[in-house]
Formats: C-alpha cells, sequence, structure tokens
C-alpha cells in the first residue's frame, strides 16, 4: 500500500535519490530505454538500463507488458518532454509477457477487438484514460452531494415493482427451468419461488427515492439499473449504471438550477482533475475525426465541447416554445430535418443538436412537455395537457439528462395512474406518501454511461464500462 | 435547491432574522409549539405560533407527519438544550396527515412493525439516524479511496460467471417460464435467452476487479452482491453491497496494513461525523439493554466499541497461533465453547470475540488459514497446507472483513482450479492475466451492511438497508 507508484514517482523532485518502483513495461528501445506504466496516470516514467551491468537473458525478458522491479537513482531527465527518469542499478522480473502471445502489442487495436479482450483492455493508454475518468466522475458525483446536504440511498436492484414502466425486465428466479413449478390452473408458482413473488431487475431507483426524499430532504442514488430490451446499438446497455437525485419542497425551477450546478460542477471537476487524460483522449479524438469526410466530423473538439458545458448557463425553453422554433428553423423549411416536428411527438437527436449547437449556442433545457409521452409521476400542469418536466440538451449527444417535478397531489396521481394503467396495488405505498405529508418534490435521472461518454468524448458505450452487457454478450 | 433545511437554519446565528422552512411536523404541543424535522439533522428546530393570530382550523392541521411552511423570525430559544427557534408569523399547510390515519405516531414502534412500513421507517428519528451514518460510511469509503488513489470500478452485476462459489445464485432470464424453450436432448435452451448463455447476478465483484488492478495498479469496487441462500437470520440478506479493493504489487502484509487504516479511517470519519446521530443510537441501545438479562448485554457501549476501533492497533496472529491460544484458553478448558476448537476447522463467533474481548483486547487479524476451506484464489503458502488469507475481528460482532494475496503463479493457479473443481474455460480470461504481466497482489470484501450494523449498533441487517430482500421478502 505504501509502494510508490509512477505517479508518486513523477511527482517527486529527482535529486538521485534512491527509488524503487514495480510496474508494467510498455515499451523497451535500444535495450537501454524501458518506458514503466501502472496505470495509475496516463504518463509513463522512463527507466534507463546500463545493458553492460546486466544479465542479457534477463534484459530479454523485459517485453512489453511484463510486470518488472526496478530499483535505481531518480534523477533529472535527458529526454525530452520528461522531467524524470530513473538510472537503474537493479532489475527483477516479476511476471514475464511473451511477445509471441501477448494480444496487446505497441500498435493500435481495433475498438473491437479490445472489446473482445475487455480483461485486458484496461492496459491500454485509451482504455486507462476512459476508466480514471470514470472514476474521478464517479467520485465527482459523490463528492458534489455530500457537500450539499445529500444522503446516498441504495435503492434495491431486485425488485417486485414493474410500475414505472420504462422498458422490459429481466427476471430473477430461482425456479428450476428445466422443471418450473405451476399452480393447479397452469400457471407458474411463485409462491415457489426464492421472493414467493415475481421478481425483476430493477429499471430506476426513483419510487424508492421519492420514499427517502419525503423523509430525509434530498437523496440520491447511485446504482445499477437494467432494461431487457433487444436494442444492438452504439447507445444502450443492459446494465447500466444510474445516478438518480430526489429533493423535497422542491419545484421545477429548483430542479432546473440544480441540474445545471450539478452537470457544471462535474465537467468542471473532470476538467481540473483528468486534465492529462483529457488531452490524450482530445487529441485521439481529433486523429479519429481525420478519417472521416467533414460533413461527419464534429463541430467541436473534445475540450472545446466541456468548456462549452463548462461556461455557458444553460437556456431554459419549453416543449411548446421549442417546437415553435424548430418550425421555424432552416432546416425545417428547407426539409433537412428526418423526423416530423409537431406539438404532441417526441423530439428527436437532430432537433436537439439544432438547439444547442446551432440556434442558442448553449445547453438547453426544454421543459414542459406533453404529458401523453411522459411518465404517470410527473406533475400535470395547470393546462392539463403539459408536465412539468425537463430535458436537458448537451452538445454532440442531444439529451443527456431528464428530470421532473413529481406530481404530489393524491387525486391527481389516482388519475394518471388509472389513465396509464398502472395498478394501485402494485405501488400503494408510493401512493401513501402523498396521503401523509405530501409536498413538492422534484428530481432526476443521469445515465452515468452516457455522462462519460460526452466527457470522454467516446461514441460507443460499450467502452466507457468495463464489461459490457448487451444481446447475446455476458462475457467476463 | 436553495431552500433552507433544519440543519442550515439550526446553524445560523439568531439575530431575529426573517427566515423560511418547509419541513415536517415531528410534534405540536399546547397548540403553539411545533417541533419541525426534515431528516438533514435528527435534530428539530422549534417553530412558535401564536395562537391567537392564526386560524383554528389551520392549527387543527398542523399533525405529527403533516408538511408545513413557516415564516418568521429567527430568535434565541427560552427553552432549554436549544438554541434557536422560528417565531412563525405565518404557516402554510402543504400536505396533511390524519392522526387517525397516519402509522408512524409519536411513540415506540417495534423495528419489525417499521419493517412493514419501509417506505415510512425513514422519517422516524431511529432510522433517519442510520441511513444518515449509513451515507457518512458510503462517502467516507469513496473519498479514503480516492485520496488514496485507487479508482472506483463497476464490476459488473449479471454475470456468466460462477465461478467463485461463494454461494446460490439467482439467475437472470427473459426466457418465458410459461414455455421454456428446450434443446432437443430436452434441457433448456439458453441460446434463446437475452444473453444466449446461462446468467446469474453477481456474487463478488472481486475477480473482476483483479482484472483491472492489474492495469491500474489500485481499485475497489462498491456494488451490490446477491446470495440466493435461504438464511432467515438477523445477519443474511439475498442482496447487500460490497466494497472490494484489489491492490497490484501488493502482499498480505501490505493488505493487512490497507484494511486497518481503511477501517479506522471509516469509524473515525463517523465519529466525528455523525456525532448527533451516533449519540442518538448510543442511547437508544443502552436503553435496549436496560431490558436484556445481564449476561446478554454487550459488554461496551456503542461509542466505546468504535473508540476501541479507532484507537487499538490491530493484533496481527495467523489461525495456527489462534487456535493455540483457543486450546489453552479458561472457556475450552471449562468446555464453554459450543463449537470444536481444532487445527483445520474454520474459528466461529464465539471464538473470534474471545480473541478481540476477552484475550487481546484490541481489534485482531488473522492470517494463514488452512487452504482446505478457503476458496482457489487464495496465495497457497510455502507450507503447501495454509493460503496468504486474513480475517480481521471486531468486538461484538467477530468477522467484519476478509481478504488475501491472491494466486499470481499460473501453476499454483491451474492445480488450485482443478482440485476445487474450478473449470478453466470459465475463468479463462482470469488465469490469462497471470500469463502476461503477472504480480503479487492482494485485496479484501467488506460487507457494507455489516460494516454499517458494527457503527450503528443495530442487531438485525434488515434495518441498516433501505429496503432488504430476504427469503419471501421483495416490497416495495
Amino acid at each position: 500500500m505504501s509502494k510508490s507508484s509512477v505517479k508518486d514517482i513523477l511527482s517527486l523532485d529527482p535529486k538521485g535519490q534512491e527509488v524503487e518502483l514495480s510496474a508494467w513495461v510498455r515499451t523497451f528501445r535500444s535495450n537501454r530505454f524501458i518506458a514503466l506504466s501502472d496505470g495509475s496516470t496516463i504518463n509513463t516514467i522512463q527507466a534507463v538500463v546500463d545493458f553492460e551491468n546486466h544479465d542479457e537473458a534477463l534484459l530479454r525478458k523485459i517485453n512489453t507488458g511484463a510486470a518488472i522491479t526496478v530499483k535505481g537513482k531518480l534523477i533529472e531527465s535527458q529526454g525530452k518532454g520528461q522531467t524524470a527518469e530513473i538510472q537503474v542499478s537493479d532489475v527483477l522480473i516479476n511476471g514475464e509477457s511473451d511477445p509471441e502471445k501477448y494480444p496487446l502489442q505497441p500498435k493500435k487495436h481495433s475498438m473491437e477487438f479490445l472489446r473482445e479482450k475487455a480483461h485486458l483492455r484496461f492496459r491500454t493508454n485509451t482504455f486507462g484514460a476512459i476508466f480514471r475518468v470514470r472514476h474521478a466522475l464517479s467520485f465527482a458525483i459523490h463528492n458534489y452531494f455530500n457537500e450539499k446536504g445529500f444522503f446516498n440511498i441504495h435503492s434495491p436492484i431486485i425488485t417486485g415493482s414493474d410500475a414505472e414502466g420504462a422498458g422490459e425486465m429481466f427476471r430473477v428466479t430461482t425456479l428450476d427451468l428445466n422443471n418450473v413449478p405451476k399452480t393447479e390452473d397452469g400457471k407458474v408458482d411463485f409462491s415457489e419461488d426464492f421472493f414467493e413473488s415475481e421478481t425483476n431487475l430493477t429499471v430506476s431507483g426513483q419510487l424508492e427515492a421519492e420514499l427517502a426524499a419525503l423523509a430525509l430532504r434530498k437523496v440520491y442514488t447511485f446504482g445499477p439499473t437494467f432494461r431487457a430490451e433487444n436494442s444492438n446499438t452504439s447507445r444502450h446497455l443492459a446494465e447500466f449504471w444510474m445516478i438518480e437525485p430526489e429533493v423535497a419542497f422542491a419545484n421545477l425551477t429548483d430542479n432546473m438550477d440544480l441540474v445545471e450546478d450539478f452537470l457544471q460542477y462535474l465537467v468542471d471537476y473532470a476538467l481540473k482533475n483528468c486534465k492529462d487524460d483529457l488531452e490524450f483522449l482530445a487529441q485521439r479524438e481529433a486523429e479519429e475525426e481525420k478519417s472521416l469526410p467533414q460533413n461527419e466530423r464534429r463541430p467541436m473538439g473534445l475540450i472545446e465541447r466541456l468548456e462549452f458545458v463548462q461556461s455557458n448557463k444553460f437556456q431554459r425553453i419549453t416543449y411548446t416554445e421549442a417546437i415553435d422554433i424548430l418550425r421555424n428553423s432552416k432546416p425545417y423549411k428547407k426539409k433537412k430535418f428526418k423526423f416530423p416536428v409537431e406539438w404532441g411527438t417526441d423530439l428527436q437527436s437532430e432537433h436537439e443538436r439544432f438547439l444547442v449547437e446551432k440556434h442558442f449556442e448553449k445547453p438547453v433545457i426544454i421543459t414542459d412537455y406533453p404529458a401523453s409521452f411522459k411518465a404517470f409521476y410527473m406533475r400535470l400542469n395547470d393546462d392539463n395537457k403539459t408536465v412539468a418536466a425537463m430535458d436537458v440538451l448537451f452538445p454532440g449527444v442531444g439529451e443527456i439528462t431528464g428530470g421532473s417535478q413529481r406530481e404530489e397531489r393524491l387525486d391527481v396521481l389516482l388519475r394518471r395512474c388509472k389513465e396509464m394503467g398502472i395498478e394501485e396495488e402494485h405501488v400503494w405505498w408510493y401512493i401513501e406518501t402523498r396521503k401523509f405529508g405530501t409536498c413538492e418534490h422534484a428530481g432526476f435521472g443521469l445515465g452515468f454511461e452516457r455522462l462519460v461518454m460526452f466527457v470522454t468524448g467516446m461514441t460507443n458505450i460499450r467502452d466507457v464500462i468495463p464489461f459490457p452487457r448487451t444481446p447475446g454478450h455476458c462475457e467476463f
């Protein structure tokens, strides 16, 4: 635990002091210069061996991927772009890496290839950077909420509730599939199952978070959620992580204030704490973009997109205003939009990106969507046709998060349940909070991987989670 | 979001300034004194209404559990033990709470009753305190690891791997249980399932964490894990949260240093940041203990137990030494132990507690257990019969966490897999990390709810997680 990492050693002032470092060989040049890396930072440290003093058989084991321990003096580096290097006196091989067999050679591998090597891809520059940024964002989320007086609530993963209707669910069972017990009328006998009832993997912790917020004032969840949807796209996972804050005595304006402050904090945190990794990812993206035709390239670079979010006040408009703007826009008039723009239909990514990137040139929050395509728990506005919902739109990606003020009025909630086919007895506990001390409250849900994609610039969601679960894929 | 909480207002210097507070009524005495609470702290603030200036019909709605908003001047309190109170000028009822129907009246409810009201129990003093402490510990965990350069890794929840053998697993499926597809030879056809293979809920993220540690040096997981065991005890849940740090280039001694520093940090953090809640819980426990016969009472109070862990250096002994001590102990000689003490059998809680509470009078780390009852991935010692495992023992509870140095030697790992019936093809990715740049590494697993139980003094694990999942129970 007290052993030095590459990051520790790079932070030292090189004065010829003795250091010891265990790490992995990234490259070994001229039988002399070992670039050592250990994932603590994207940077490597150079260890210089004097091959005359070392056994040739040992030097032959210094291959990409090998784990070694070096001892020596930390001195100012002779090389360019490096501040310190280790003048090696001793080398120990911890674990070899046969260059004929090691899959990760120092060359460019395709993202598809690396997905099949998800157990090793953490070792590459790109994935090291992604997972360090993912960590930083995860910590920033906890840090933000803790500082603001929110309590982290672990909402249940296995649930009997399927009320949210957010999508297809995975069943959880201990029944023997070879011999499913049946009731007398031939149905599956769930009384024989572990929980003596039908259970699924949660699609959202929001309803449970509301229960907690209506007691602890400000809470948030940060946990895995699941969708059993057969969506083989670059933006869908069957298992992903969600952040769901919920605040009592808060309305839609409070919710917008919170989401704006929160997202700007996260982006700012990443810019400040992940400088090296983001610069690497930005450069990587810029290289990738070069191979694309001009019209497919992103209008802004990675750092530029992050600063766009960090520094611009978010524009707030209603859905109705957004429809007006879109119908009066050039691309609409020139029939450039693929999807229709009509009051009562949901906005598509092309519309959202037009509003952010062309019209307002800042992040946009759209509020007050038609009730027809929003969930039963969103608070009905006085017009009786829109709800106090909000979506936050970012450049490049469109919707990054969505939320709403929740329906706190018992009679309206019961009516909405009925209209949307939600059975009261399934959500009696949710409804009961509206009977005792109900109050205005609001919250939102942020898909963590969508955020990590935005911050790292990765375009496939499978590349921002360690072991992606998608239809047909549950390896590792 | 910027609205004041009870905690905010209690932190102000009362100078007659105007304040506004929305919160829930805890009690209303003498038609004059409202104790307001909102879960931001265990403390209430007193709001004093001048009943002559208020409508009687309105005052009748100020009942326990009602949500109200008060405006008024913040003045120094006349009452004892309170620093500030609100001299109310305006009262607004947000949500009523019918005293005939509201289940949480200001009296003592049994823990069993409150478990059935898990959607409301957050509102009680006890559960408010527990879930604030739970949050504080959760944050402290992230904060500790972040400061020490660990990266948070989200290990997968749905997994095809069942290699750890840690217990019975829940199946995850989208197959139609009414009509399970079968192959030609009559077996369940998992190629029709969502992932086109058998999948379960994870029992541990350790194996995946190892993959990440062998690239990023220091990582930790903090996520839900599952056991489909029919254990209806006060210490078992079907769904619980685990923390699993994993460190490359670390041996068992490094692991012990880490676990000791980590656990002391967490306890210290709770003592410093949850003072009011812990004092409340300590007092609650002391009251409960009074009703127990002398020999069932705990030898130390809650705060005393926490300080015991915070201030004592952990004693480190081997399993073999522990067996010796136990066999030479008074309770052994007087046949007071229920379970046998013999080299080769696991220690029981009674033995662990004897070592901690009577023999050493400090937390104890036992190392080098017989390989026979430990997992395949624990590093075999040179004696060929023990492994480099460790268990940490705390007062009152016995084992609080366990871990090991991992087997990094390919040949030994393969032999151990064979001995323990682990099929290589199920863990090919795990084994492969031993082929390329293998190195010493170590880690441990901490059941989060066990930690929360220790810190809050709660004796039933169902009371330290918001919505407990146990055999036959998956409500909310």
